[in-house]
């Protein structure tokens, strides 16, 4: 049952699972979220093409923004002093922003690292801007962030291993000052985040050091950088392994169908990703018979939908011939139904993803979903 | 009372005025239609950033689409093919479409005019491609249009004398052929269209050998093509002069709220133009309250919506401050909301002009439109 929940108040329940994939919810002020999940992205305070209402009617709880693009336009100030993120995007659930970490540093022909923060110039207007741990989290207060993410730094695969020490290290102090700062703020609750890059040692060290921290949740990020599907899968575990079981799980910016139902298998809690958005703009669809692509010629006098067993408004109303055409037309419906259809695939995959792990059928389903998307 | 008509009927009832404005009904097979009416503009078989389920749900029961780019992709046939343009892009009420000669016109650099037709470079593959008024028919009844433009020549302004004669007299001559065309098809009315560029004498003339062919309904075309306001007027009022009082007019490609409040005037039926949405996507919104550009930045930090007593989606739940975040980050949301907010102010004036005329307020909301876009 929800309970009545302060801002900065989050619980977290486990129903099933402690070793492998788990089920569970968290609570938040601003309602449940049932977990494993995935977080649509919503970067610019819209998940794109889509309205809010569209996002809540698949069944979505809680959507991701991003503290970097929202803060150089419109800026957080302008957020908070128009009542808020939420009211602004008109989205009344759990928002979770990044800290602006992995954005900082993927500008990086334009970035300087200290020990204070990232100096760069903004792809806005070109001017000077600093962004510290302690100012990561004063722009998501501003916003009116559910979760805040701790500032952190994204290490690049590969890595050379003094490098990678050193970044990880000033990882754990940044995430000391963004718990400093956010106990000054009135709301949210704040995330760690374990770095360490592709080295199983740092990972170890990294996560110790974060749970030391006391964060209410954790992620796992600098994973799904360019490096190989292995190497993902032994850092995900170096990871994972010390964190505590009754502290929810959050692998940042993963991924494909596969990408999340490994991680899901190994204990994981939420996901935020572009792809189903991206892709859907790209003109590729995810179904429950794999990928399909809507420019293929093949498309051209298909009269089916994307999927014959998929209930999205894309697929109740409109044929592949149509989308292809409107796709090939550059036409800002073809990217609002492929993003629909996507996204509410996406959401169903959770939904399976839940019901597999409450019924004991975990491996039936994961099967299931590796044999649709082998490439 | 509707009443169960063929594909090829047509019923046109007049409830208020002989001259000046004009209240009526048209009635088609896939349903009726209150005039005067605005169709929404749905060029490749998508009214831009909308489903056709919002349409509908604003009010709106006729849209247009056109006869030249849904030829050049994703072609007629295919359409025809797919179950006909109401099937392909899910509408079930009348879709009036042009006739592409008003397209075919305007790639002046790549068209040669004969008795026969049109032949010009497809913009889509730079293939050869030839127009005539059959074919044009043909293609419209490829598409399922429940109302079907006769091909004609939209003549440039300013023209010179014999150019603009032997231009509106072959439109006379392709007329003819448009509708021995027709009566071998199964589909669709057609209506006629008067030509005469700006000369009122040829308007004249055009007017009265159009309604000799016996039409159901009559087009005024060829304004709309950057003549001055004042010639504009006398072309109209010169067209319309002479056309039967029982059949509806059709002002194509017109305009803003003043120019149909103007033509309603005189007299006019229906009217289609990109405006409300091709300024919707460049930041443009209609108001009551007069036009708002979204772009300036005295909207920044605006938390009132496009209008205060507008009831659309857009301004139940959005700021201006927000749609103007959305339109600077080129976000799709953005094209959508303020197009359903144009749509939606569009829809209503219609429904203000039909209004109006019931009451015989006409002239004080006539009065009022003028005051509100005044320039």
């Amino acid at each position: 049952m929800e309970q009545m929940l302060k801002s900065k108040e989050m619980r977290f329940e486990l129903f099933h699972g402690s070793e492998g994939p788990r089920r569970g919810r968290i609570q938040l002020m601003r309602g449940a979220i049932e977990t494993p999940v995935f977080m649509p992205v919503g970067t610019r305070a819209t998940v794109k093409a889509m309205t809010t209402d569209e996002v809540r009617d698949i069944g979505y709880r809680i959507i991701l923004a991003n503290t970097f693009h929202l803060d150089l336009r419109p800026t957080s100030e302008r957020i908070r002093d128009l009542g808020g993120l939420h009211q602004f995007m008109h989205w009344e659930h759990p928002i979770l922003t990044d800290s602006g970490g992995y954005q900082v540093f993927s500008l990086s022909e334009l970035r300087k690292i200290t020990e204070e923060g990232v100096k760069f110039l903004s792809p806005v207007d070109g001017s000077h801007v600093t962004l510290t741990p302690e100012r990561s989290v004063e722009i998501q207060q501003n916003l009116g962030s559910d979760i805040i993410m701790a500032f952190d730094e994204c290490i690049p695969y590969p890595c050379e291993e003094p490098r990678c020490r050193e970044s990880t290290e000033r990882t754990i102090r940044w995430e000391e000052r963004c718990l400093r700062q956010w106990e000054r703020g009135e709301s949210g609750v704040l995330f760690g985040i374990v770095q360490g890059g592709g080295n199983a040692g740092l990972r170890r060290w990294s996560t110790r050091r974060t749970v030391e921290l006391d964060f209410p949740g954790y992620a796992i990020g600098g994973l799904s950088v360019g490096e190989p599907k292995d190497v993902m899968k032994a850092m995900l575990e170096a990871s994972v392994e010390d964190l505590p079981v009754d502290k929810p799980r959050y692998m940042m910016g993963v991924g494909t169908p596969i990408d999340i139902v490994n991680a899901v298998e190994m204990g994981v809690d939420l996901f935020d990703c572009v792809m189903p958005t991206r892709n859907a703009r790209n003109g590729r669809a995810y179904t429950w018979q794999g990928e399909v692509n809507i420019r293929n010629a093949r498309h051209a006098d298909d009269a089916a939908p994307l999927s014959e067993t998929c209930a999205c408004p894309a697929c109740a109303h409109y044929s592949r011939a149509y989308l292809r055409h409107l796709h090939l037309s550059n036409e800002i419906l073809g990217a609002r139904l492929m993003t629909w259809h996507n996204l509410f695939f996406y959401h169903e995959l959770m939904e399976e993803c839940r019901q597999a792990i409450e019924d004991g059928s975990w491996d039936g389903f994961a099967a299931r979903v590796r044999a649709t998307f082998k490439t």
